[in-house]
Order: structure tokens, then C-alpha cells, then sequence
């Protein structure tokens, strides 16, 4: 099942996108699920599937203005350098022992389509193609063995970094990745059922039509479940929280001075199984 | 108007601590507002003032378990190193030029009275004594003459850390400010019209009837405003948001062995306009 989040025909809702269209779930679920969010933390994932079967969409997917589909998560949790070799591009010979963590604030990123904002104060947006789990099942001290269980299913995520304001405070990157819609994420959630665990996910991504980052998840670090039994040493996850588990490396980068995104151009992530996640940037007002 | 957000007779709800006793406010007010965060959210506080009015409390605040004032805030932004001569701790001669910045999740704090949890995989339970601003009016590119007004209300912060798992990832302190009751937030929030902005709050921190923080408002290096004005820099502030404001330089500290929290002792801070915030620490189970 792919569940988006929408504006469409003048209201916000959520539904199912079946081929080249949408079927409204929050229309024909209880109003006990107003968002994405509540149907996770509801566990009604399979009252919503009930709901499609030999349904007709009720409106093209085109007509609809895709929003980041949980749009309140309690956490959106981001993971550094967890890609083969990255690493060595922060001039560490080794592999990170631990994952790094940072949180992101749901405003900082957008919707499928919708506009990613150069800043006022940086010229230094970039991109960072990732691929976001969540959780639909919450937990702490969750095992590795069970810890796929606990995925409710994955989406793209370009975790967009003003990399200027990254290092402004001793500590913590936080700054330079939550500035307000400087990513996306989307353009639904995929649900793990068509998803096979086995099969590294092959994510590309493209600059104005150039490719700039191409690898698999068989390059990580950290895996999607070292990640979740990492985290929950420490903290409970719940349902509908995000995991952003980290970028490849980039293709061409470094080789003199960095290309910054600029107003007009156009960042689109694709993995086969999750989709496109296409968005252009504007210069913030 | 002091607004806490409880447990008691067997339901959640929040109110207004009057005297020594609470006025249930969720049960006088419209459905609308289920949280005091849906209350700021929907701008309700005027209604919650009404309601106070020659009303006589409905059970003693002894009678109520206190729960963090705000439970599903948006965010819970930290501020690192904010204290004169803080820095020094950190080795850097100079104060930061930019206020250090990181998120806690909302599971990583209980309320008044609650347990912290010293964790199984840690013996480095720290205490941080800090004051904790409330967005009442939400706003990005906030102005400094006007900062203050964005504020809703006060309240203490025991921002507990767990040192040995600060610098776990390379580049932030996620984790070590992340475990799951490690800190704690309240009583109450005491509403800005209570408190002087001219005159500086007066913070202290006991454990075990020990003083190991007394400093004032007037040591902080960024004041409540520049820090709104920073972070509205680049992200959008919403009502209910918390900003923890940094914590004094300790004293005793770093004098011979550090001396982390054990299960038994009690630490409690004191704010005169604030009341004070007290937990117990006991082992993670």
C-alpha cells in the first residue's frame, strides 16, 4: 500500500494512491484517524486496507498537492555519515563506531512537488538523498532479530542542509538541518509488505537531470535494524516516528568549489520501490 | 495563572494550580482543547483565565500525579553553554559566538514528583538545572523588541544527561540528552504575566539537600530573546514549543572524581517565581 498525505478539492486528507489515483482513506475510515499519524499510533493500518479493495479511486493523483505524509510524527530522527566511505569526506580513516543523531523538526522539510526554499541568509543549500523508515510498531530495547518488525514501511528523504550553519554551535549540527522546508519527504509511505528485506534498495539522485548520488543500501554502516536496536538502548520509538538512516556520497562533489542549489533548479531522489520525490527551490521571501 | 497538566481520580487532565489545590480546567473548557498544548495552540488562555474566576479548587494538588506540563509539544529545543564561564568547562577561552542547539524527544522528561531513571547501560546520570521558556504566539524572524511577547510562560528543567553517551556520534549529543527519563520539566507552567522581565530569575539546584547550582538569569550568555531571535533565523517557532535555556557552571564540580546521580538521591530546583521541581532517581529496570 503507498499512503499519502494531501491538499485536495480544497481540504487536507490522507489516502491510498492506487495507479494514477487516490483513494480518500480519512473519508471512509473512523474520525478516530484524522491523520497518518493516528492511524499508525491506532494500528488501523489494516482497517485502511479493507478500504481499498475494489475500490475506485476517488480523484487523480495529479489533482492532489502531496504533503509530507506523517505530518506530526513525535520524532524525525536523522542519522550522519552511514554510507560506505563517507566517512573519510569528514577526514576519518575509520568507520563511525556509533551512528550520529540529530533531529529534524517536521516544518524543515516538504512535500512531494512543493518547494524547497533557498535561505536568506546562506547560499549554501544542498541536498542529501536518504531513504526514511518508520516505525509502525513502538519499542524500546527492541531486538535485531525482530527489530524489521517494528517498520511499518519506508519513504525518500532529501535532507536538505544549509551546510553554512551546520557547525554555528560547538556541538550540534542542528541549525543547518532545520531550516524551514530546506527538504522533502515522500511522496508516500510504502508500506514494508512490498518491500523485500533481502534486496539492497537502489537509490539515485538527480541535479537538473545529472546524476549526483547512486548507490544501495548494501553500502550502509549502520543497517535499518542496527539502527532501530541502537536507538532503542535509549529512547522509545513510537509509531509514526521517522528514521532517516543517511546519504551516499557524492558523485563530482569536492573536485573544486561546491555547487550550491540555486533557485530553479530541480533535486529528484528515486529508488524502484519508494518512487520519486521531485522538488524545485525557490529563494525564500 | 500556574498551568499543570496531571493524573488524578483516576483520569489526565490539566489545570490551574490555585493555592493548594487544582481547578480542572479540561473539564470546564470546550472539547477543542483535550492538552495544555492544544490550549496555547488554539490560543485558549483568556477562556482558561474566565474560568478561574471565585472558583473553588476540585482536589488538593497533593491528590495529583504531575505529568510535563506540555506532553506532545513540537519541539523541545536545548540550548548548550549559555552560563558565564561555562565555556571554561569546555576548554574554549572565549563565550561561543552562536548558541549551541539540540532537541530532546518529549519521553525523555517526567514530570514533578515522577522518577528519573538512572539507565542499565549508564552510571554517568547528570543533572542540569535550567529555566525553560514556553511559545505562546507562534512566529519566524522574530524581532527582538518584540521576542518576549512571543512568550507564553515559564517553567524548570532538570535537562538530565548521561555523559559517556554525550559523544557518541561524532558530531552531536543526541543520545546522552536523549534516554528515556533522564530529566524533568515543571511543576508548572507559570504564566509570563507573573513574572518581571526586568529582574533576573534566581536559579538553584540541590541534590540530596546539597546546593550544587546557584546562579542568576542575568549569567546567560544569549538572554531568552536573542535566543528566540536566533532560532527564528531560520525555522518557525509554534505555540507550545519549549526552549531549555542552558544551565549554570556546578559547584564542587570537577574537583577530584565526578560524583553522577545514584538511585536514592533527590535533586531539586528552585526558581522563587517558579516553585520548585523534585525527582527522586531510582535504577532502570
Amino acid at each position: 500500500m503507498r499512503l499519502a498525505s494531501f491538499n485536495a478539492r480544497g481540504r487536507s486528507s490522507y489516502g491510498a494512491v492506487v495507479g494514477d489515483g487516490i483513494v480518500d482513506l480519512r473519508l471512509r475510515l473512523p474520525p478516530r484517524y484524522p491523520t497518518l499519524v493516528d492511524l499508525l499510533r491506532g494500528d488501523g493500518l489494516a482497517e485502511a486496507r479493507a478500504m481499498i479493495v475494489d475500490v475506485r479511486p476517488d480523484f487523480p493523483l495529479a489533482e492532489a498537492e502531496l504533503l509530507p505524509p506523517l505530518l506530526a510524527p513525535e520524532k524525525i530522527l536523522c542519522v550522519g555519515v552511514n554510507y560506505a566511505n563517507r566517512h573519510k569526506d569528514f577526514g576519518d580513516a575509520e568507520p563511525p563506531r556509533h551512528p550520529s543523531i540529530f533531529f529534524r523538526h517536521p516544518g524543515s522539510l516538504v512535500g512531494h512537488g512543493q518547494k524547497l526554499h533557498r535561505p536568506v541568509v546562506s547560499e549554501q543549500l544542498d541536498f542529501e538523498g536518504e531513504i526514511a523508515l518508520v516505525i509502525g510498531r513502538g519499542g524500546r530495547r527492541i531486538a535485531r532479530e525482530r527489530a524489521l518488525e517494528h517498520v511499518v514501511g519506508y519513504m525518500l528523504c532529501n535532507e536538505g542542509t544549509v551546510r553554512d550553519w551546520l557547525r554555528h554551535g560547538k556541538f550540534n549540527v542542528t541549525q543547518g538541518k532545520n531550516f524551514d522546508a530546506s527538504g522533502s519527504i515522500g511522496p508516500w509511505l510504502t508500506t514494508a509488505d512490498e518491500i523485500d528485506p533481502a534486496k539492497p534498495m537502489h537509490l539515485t539522485v538527480k541535479v537538473n537531470g545529472v546524476t549526483r548520488q547512486d548507490d544501495t543500501t548494501a553500502s550502509m554502516v549502520f543497517s535499518f535494524a542496527d539502527l532501530i536496536v541502537y536507538m532503542t538502548t535509549f529512547m522509545t520509538l513510537r509509531p509514526g516516528d521517522i528514521i532517516v538512516t543517511g546519504t551516499p556520497v557524492k558523485i563530482g562533489a569536492k573536485e573544486g568549489a561546491p555547487e550550491w542549489l540555486k533557485p530553479g533548479d530541480v533535486v529528484e531522489l528515486h529508488v524502484p520501490e519508494l518512487g520519486s520525490l521531485r522538488n524545485e527551490v525557490v529563494a525564500e521571501k
